[in-house]
């Protein structure tokens, strides 16, 4: 780490996610080990939500855990934060409408929805105004959030949206784990993400794949300090298309991607057939996965190990880290849901946040 | 077991596969288990190929293990085959051309296509025949069978061609293991197999997917000694469609499949996002998975335990098991590749021929 970093503990923006899922309760759950200085470097949590909510949840596991809330913008800063502020006093920024919390725990509820979105907006409007270093996002629903009116396929999307950007994706990434032979993890990115499969065809072009081994590439050499990963690149196809006779997108759209890449220094390799790639990378053969459709990436990642797995959004100008795992209604209020794939969100968020505090030029 | 079976020994056709690949040092270096009654019933293993090649690679694992050749057709009854073969004396019934043993190893080559196609067929001549109870397959190469002109994509296809069947699939199975939850293992159906992913639309019907529950079903009833498997259906696409947003093949086709095999007495249900029902598989709540497509399930069970998957064929008149592995080229002659997924594919023929032999009107 550069010794000439500015040492000013980061603001981290972690949204409630929907009021009715599982959001709240690992949030709550994991809040005194934020102040782990074990675990983390020291930095300073702020919840974007609903205080009723956050004091509801934060009952279940803390007793002795209160939640002060705020407006939406007052400034804050680290000496003001550790005067109010710890493991036993939860930092809420206020930016719910009030009929949030009446959101009925484990269903769809179009006030659930709108909570969601109403947090992870006031987290976006912080992180582009510098007040955050990184957003950190519990799960949405997607039905609630489409019954408030807000016509998203996800996070990613609302994200790309607000920071008006075309060129993004969604990335999954499993810290270091005895399941993986590599020392840095396991990062994969997709090139299609939330549509159809019969519109997937239009998307996989020279010029989407190419941006994604590149959106990879820059963030893996954060996770390996410095060094260039390794990059795999999965077929579309079975049997990556069979030389062209189960489909041509290997040959016309994917192996031309990967030589450009590779003409610009980038070690990429493939496409390989989508099955064999993701047991070579498990294996230890790559540091990152170019997946051309959502399950594909998804199948690996949450059998390789979906209780850890991190999303993260490349391509924004903000920095978004994320649990995996949805608002698992059927969880809700029981104390059964894992905090694991938060505290990796977390971890994710403080890496990539310094490193672009040593190189703030970078996106 | 019925203790009224016909106790004579089986005869499995072990085909060699292409010479050039791992298939015929894997069965040279498995063959004296195959005698080992800890680990299998009495049974009579012959191979279906070429003296030379197998001599070739017996050399490799066993010094002392002769090959003794015999026609395709020559009568032998389970007397004869304990006086003339055993740990040491391989049986192989001569069946390819004489210049399959100039195949050079680990490249593809005509003459190991030609050798893989003859062997297989040899094979399932002598099933329909009678004079095998099962066959067993090691890889063939699809480029090399391609050259030799056998325009097949792969195994299963050239046996539903053979044996005359159109309602067929090619399901992957993993015994029981500690990776799994479950205690019978998980078997993975593929409604879609070896076609471009443009294709597969017209292939996903109703029809085509009840077809596959009631297949896997059927198989997993003889795994779990006559228990009704939990069978959980995919969706094609990510998000299971999301309610049509995400695409319509779910609501219009997948789910009146579903529903129909439920109104059938099948203990199915979905479609289920893939991503999360094979976690759920993992983690014990199906035994059984409809897949959509080819990756769906191959990236799953690769992930789950490569090196003992088995690949069946379902819907056949005669039984045929196979390693779930390719010919591996850049393992051949090495001593290297791994045999559990043969010594797995026996274990499921010799099952698969005792609920045969016990209930003969079922395919």
């Amino acid at each position: 780490m550069n010794p000439q970093h500015n040492q000013d503990p980061f603001f981290l923006a972690l949204t409630m996610g929907d009021p009715a899922g599982v959001g709240p309760e690992i949030i709550a759950h994991t809040w005194p080990l934020f102040f782990d200085r074990e675990r983390f470097p020291r930095f300073c949590p702020v919840v974007y939500g609903c205080g009723g909510v956050m004091a509801r949840a934060a009952k279940m596991y803390h007793p002795d855990l209160t939640v002060e809330t705020l407006p939406a913008d007052t400034p804050l800063s680290a000496e003001g934060y550790a005067r109010r502020f710890g493991p036993k006093v939860m930092a809420c920024r206020e930016v719910c409408a009030p009929d949030s919390a009446l959101a009925v725990p484990g269903t769809v509820d179009r006030r659930g929805g709108e909570a969601a979105f109403d947090a992870l907006n006031a987290a976006i409007d912080a992180a582009l105004a510098g007040r955050a270093a990184a957003i950190v996002t519990a799960p949405l629903n997607k039905e609630s959030l489409n019954l408030a009116g807000h016509h998203f396929p996800g996070h990613t999307e609302i994200l790309a949206h607000r920071c008006g950007v075309d060129d993004f994706a969604m990335m999954l990434y499993l810290g270091p784990d005895e399941n993986l032979a590599g020392r840095d993890g396991l990062s994969v990115v997709h090139v299609t993400l939330h549509t159809a499969m019969r519109n997937v065809f239009e998307q996989i072009t020279p010029k989407s794949v190419e941006e994604k081994i590149f959106l990879i590439r820059d963030f893996m050499r954060i996770m390996k300090h410095g060094a260039d990963p390794a990059i795999g690149v999965c077929a579309l196809n079975c049997h990556n298309g069979e030389n062209g006779l189960f489909g041509r997108e290997e040959i016309d759209l994917i192996a031309p991607a990967v030589a450009a890449a590779r003409a610009k220094g980038v070690n990429v390799s493939g496409p390989f057939p989508s099955d064999t790639l993701f047991l070579a990378a498990k294996e230890g053969a790559y540091d990152s996965i170019v997946a051309m459709i959502h399950d594909q990436g998804h199948i690996a990642v949450k059998l390789l190990g979906m209780h850890k797995a991190v999303n993260i959004t490349l391509g924004l100008p903000i920095i978004r880290t994320s649990v995996a795992h949805g608002t698992a209604f059927d969880k809700v209020g029981k104390g059964t849901a894992k905090i694991t794939s938060l505290l990796e969100a977390v971890r994710a968020a403080l890496l990539l946040a310094d490193a672009r505090r040593a190189a703030p030029h970078k996106k």
